[in-house]
């Protein structure tokens, strides 16, 4: 018995729960959980479905695909760990709670590897046991730079990479070879304050609440498909530092609870939006 | 062309959305938006599905029922308009919330009439050309003074009575005569504050969160299946007063998401607990 | 036995909070609630000292004046009751709530009048027993139709004009006429979603969270000091409509929870920011 | 030049503002930042002012002492860093974090030692070069195993002592020798779901947001003066276990949160409640 989640996204039509629920049921694959949204604006139809099992994951995609829709994509994957390679640079509170969370239980991810272009966090990477890359960017040019994490990422064929407050833009060449398989975290409710300095911007701006913004990664570092964001509030007592102090804790919060989604299986992406099933 | 919504819930067994949504391709009904969820602790299963065509009542749910396992529940109930009830003691607030958007189109609702135990809020539900009943439980038992109230209230079929700051306790004979058809706001974070004066108790105990639940009514006034909650944070600054008036916005808000929620037919309640869909 | 509030704001220096109250002390007033507050970016102190006695506002002023540096600002306010004008466009759900909250006691204003453009919200005004202005943009230039306002307005000598969705921008004229006296509600989490058409745009960028942000009017009707922001959660399921009318409870509780502190006189504006006292 | 904070509580009187301060205007110290607040039900007063220049200790508090009424409490404590002892069962969240921010600058915190009562968390505490005491409570008396552990804080001479998920109740005479010197955190949204698995007894109840309080701890580990609280939304689809999951990143946020408010030396605490200042 296996567990695996079947993700389908196709255009809408009439028909599709039972169409998919009853090929599930000619395999003899038992439904644990199934959730389904249509977007009326777009006409595209959602559905993930946890399936349990023995899967024959072949001729179950090839019955789907004679019977959905031109246009459907549709995905099985196991349930279970996920594979990550975390990216950061100096700040070490998002990388910490990841190594926390991992190691004690709180999220089923195997951390394989920690790259940063500084080894500022090497340390602390290294007490959890996890290799720590130095991949500095100095004397390199982007693309030389960003081949040689490539390669470094492909060593573990991570099933997504996590940008730790990772703080260099990705070319659109990084980003099209993990295609929907980045997640950023943005210290700023996006999309106000965008670009560098946001607490310093939050501050100057007098605002009352400051926030964070998971999202996956597309060709602009402050764009993207959003997954979670979180706000708390401030006041004038609070300086740029203190901003950025308390900020932090959301970053990180935001940023956990935006994977916890994604490795479950949860999210779908379509244009710069999401669907995140609960 | 009608839209209508089906709520099916059932001990849990194999291929029961196949067998639904396949009931539901036969009778040639579109579905527009369906919703599950498997409770395992119970063994219990839930499906809204939200149908668009013609319908034949009668013969849909001999269907249902000849498919569906032994102790299974269904509903096949309108979309659109709910008519309700409203029942008020003295206070304003939550009355005046709920009249706004029903006159101003926020929510789905008729408000058929108003019923106070005093005549504080007559003016204001006149206001809006409502009638309002008072029903004065002065020199009245309480068997005598629900069933002048259940009278009121019969002649005007409500879909749902909403108990908008009614300060007297219900007998088990009335929540029976409106069974899961009760919406209650209780002026606490359930099961914190349990009776009078939440907000000085609140106050007494130096909380630093305020809140408020909608739930169903059941024989206890302040149990029952909760719908919505919602806290705000206070500080050392509140008194007991501006507790309370800090609470009576979050008070409106969390009733009237309630019942948005319970209008649109995605409630459903198990034991003392609901299954609120989105 | 009078109560009031005595706001000074002026550059930061050694022993201001001991020459203020010492002045009070003189005075024979008697402190019920002081706060202060440096902002060391700024060098500049606030403070704002809740007083009880006999005023003699003349020579407490003039004891302030020659005690205070040069640069500084004060001003003496009495508590209680304040008088609002409030202009509306369309949108009915900012007034009702304001007008509930001034009719039922959960706001010490007096709502002198409520001035349109357009007549859809005389009769919900006039339920409440307030004067309704229609004050048509129609075939007027905009002066002509601030001027038009303006005399309205000043007809009632109001200590506050609350803009609860007014939707026309006002004129740097009409902005200094009311300085510092204008608070206007914006539909959403501003810097973000300038503009028209917020919930539409946070729709299409996909955004987890809609908020709305309380200000005061300066010459830009999306700039201007904030003084409270909230926000709620959103998800997929959400159109834009859906975001609108969530956005309108947040819209109304942020647009009452900022005009509290303000006509509680605990609100200081300095440049494009505020300190708002506890 | 030093930094200090004087915090002032006593029974209210005219007056007290320009005592304090013309006292501290007498030593030539300036006020970088006060705050005060009177407690109207119990006539109280508390002031916290954080002093910088050159300070005789003795002759300071003496001329308060004379000035201040009967009754009155003063404390003048240096700013900066505190020393803290973590007491600890088998959870690692709440220490992880505290690990991180006192190694990584987010705490101002010195975290002399962690004592466990299991040696589950041993290697994460070594892991940040810190002592790791084990005081098992097997085969002895709860008053025993107390005095080891009063013994073993008492080499360290902390600041504070913090419970981050030690899951023993402490006896009066513990609490005695670390009068409102003990920060705890409660994985509820205290009064709620006091006692044993409150996770599960939420869950059962069926609550929409879960929380947690950060507290002082007094004769009983679930009362004592609330410090800070969090909430969470949670719905359906949320089993006890992932309440817990979930509450433990609140946990973790409040007892940090509410340990920085406390370092800063911002909390008094009176009867049962407490003030926070900003």
């Amino acid at each position: 018995m296996q567990r695996k989640i079947l993700l389908t996204d196709c255009p809408d039509a009439k028909g599709l729960i039972a169409t998919i629920t009853n090929i599930c049921a000619k395999h003899q694959l038992n439904i644990i959980k199934n959730n389904e949204f249509v977007d009326n604006n777009h006409g595209r139809f959602f559905m993930r479905t946890e399936l349990e099992g023995i899967f024959n994951d072949e001729t179950l995609l090839a019955d789907l695909d004679s019977a959905l829709p031109t246009g459907s994509h549709r995905r099985l994957v196991a349930a279970g760990r996920k594979r990550i390679v975390v990216m950061v640079t100096k700040e070490a509170h998002c990388l910490g709670d990841l190594l926390m969370k991992s190691t004690y239980g709180d999220m089923n991810i195997e951390i394989c590897a920690v790259i940063g272009n500084y080894d500022v966090l090497q340390k602390l990477t290294e007490k959890f046991d996890i290799p720590f890359h130095l991949v500095s960017h100095e004397s390199l040019s982007r693309p030389e730079h960003e081949a040689k994490i490539i390669d470094t990422i492909n060593q573990y064929q991570p099933d997504y990479v996590v940008l730790a407050k990772y703080m260099r833009i990705l070319t659109p060449d990084f980003v099209a070879e993990f295609q929907e398989r980045i997640i950023n975290i943005h210290h700023s409710f996006l999309p106000a304050f965008i670009g560098a300095q946001p607490y310093r911007q939050a501050y100057e701006r007098g605002v009352k609440i400051i926030g964070a913004t998971a999202h996956f990664v597309t060709n602009d570092l402050d764009e993207g498909p959003i997954v979670e964001q979180h706000v708390i509030n401030v006041d004038h007592t609070y300086g740029a530092d203190d901003m950025a102090r308390a900020g932090r804790d959301v970053e990180k919060t935001v940023l956990t609870r935006a994977l916890q989604q994604v490795i479950d299986e949860k999210v779908f992406v379509y244009g710069n939006r999401t669907v995140v099933f609960r």
